[in-house]
């Protein structure tokens, strides 16, 4: 009887990983997020049941793996990039623990990394970038951010946001002093065959970016601007405003 | 003529990617880390080139995979964690790309979050921790790191380096203003049967964690003392100094 937390990775089914894609294949239970690869919830046996997760509050499915949990079946919980990464997995692993039901936490990969990847954005580089910032864009409590200490961190600023809001980021970010020219881009859908990639200065990023759609991350930094070079060899395709 | 830039995951071989593991099973050549699990690199075909990189400095290596990807092989160089996580993949893609030699890279799952995960530590968590810096404690030149700004940008500090400089750091983020009580971890060999995790009070971490031994990964931050509770389910073995 244990819940199985596992990440189903960026997007693209194959960075799931082995040990979560073997669980998959021998769960009793698979209870999936709405926007994880089809091809995953699909690997399932065919006798599982599976669940979407879609339209249930965190409360409400927190009480459903404990009970799954209980009546020892072998439960997956597949969870989209990492389950500890802006994943809400720390809650549900709480809840299990409170509630006396064995927790695995089976890490996936996450967008930070492996969606400037696929848009040819090495998210640290020597003398680029040696520190690598991920953020939500707003403090904990829904508050804004400390713009400050951002602007000031240096490297590279990863966002995980709703686009609407990357206005609001941007004239944070540069109103505490970041350079309105650093390179910067959005990357809609990454890793899947529809991704899309804008290229352009911090201060018109949000214009240039206008119509890119959700899941989308941002990316500040120098790093971004050695997209152009190693696209050229991986076949990345980026929109670059100037 | 292909050479792959694929991550291998943070120890524990079932962590590589699906995707990563099907390319290591029909590679010609292998380039690997060292440290990179053995498990992994007996995947190869038998009659496949396995090379192990100790031994070669960053230059060579780039050559190296220059001249195997021009002789259209089709060639896995296997990297601990994520190429571009502190991997220095950004390195082998740009020598590549200007050699015109194709490049993919398959991200992997960075030691990030999944050391801290396997010691019972979400990196983020609401209310908790809503931003994670990623740092290896030393500027791009060598430098110091910026320790006021790590100090102030609250969230989670995970630190990639070598523990004979915890002494140094813990002083740095301290002197920068850091509560010398807030909770921090050190995690060795996470994701392998021979984990350890140190749990102390920041002030206090490099004295307990004396006699740990790399790799090991350093997390600062109030999300830590979610540890006790989850690994109570998981079963994670835990150190706690007071």
């Amino acid at each position: 009887m244990t819940v199985y937390l596992v990440g189903a990775g960026p997007g693209d089914p194959g960075l799931i990983t082995a040990r979560g894609l073997d669980l998959i294949r021998s769960c009793d239970v698979l209870v999936h997020d709405r926007l994880v690869a089809r091809e995953l919830v699909d690997e399932a046996p065919s006798d599982a049941l599976v669940i979407s997760r879609a339209g249930l509050r965190q409360a409400a499915l927190n009480g459903l793996l404990i009970e799954l949990g209980r009546e020892g079946r072998t439960v997956v919980r597949l969870k989209g990039g990492d389950p500890y990464v802006f994943g809400r997995g720390g809650e549900e692993a709480l809840a299990l623990a409170e509630a006396d039901v064995a927790v695995e936490v089976v890490p996936g990969v996450s967008a930070l990394a492996a969606v400037p990847a696929a848009a040819g954005i090495p998210v640290t580089h020597r003398g680029v970038a040696d520190s690598v910032t991920l953020t939500t864009g707003h403090g904990a409590d829904g508050s804004p951010p400390d713009y400050e200490a951002l602007a000031r961190i240096g490297g590279t600023l990863v966002l995980f946001m709703g686009l609407a809001r990357l206005p609001e980021i941007v004239k944070g970010l540069i109103g505490a002093g970041l350079d309105p020219a650093t390179p910067a881009a959005v990357v809609s859908a990454g890793t899947l065959p529809e991704q899309q990639t804008m290229i352009a200065p911090l201060a018109e990023l949000a214009s240039a970016a206008e119509g890119f759609v959700s899941p989308a991350l941002v990316v500040v930094g120098s790093v971004v601007s050695l997209a152009d070079a190693i696209a050229h060899a991986t076949g990345a395709s980026l929109i670059v405003a100037s």
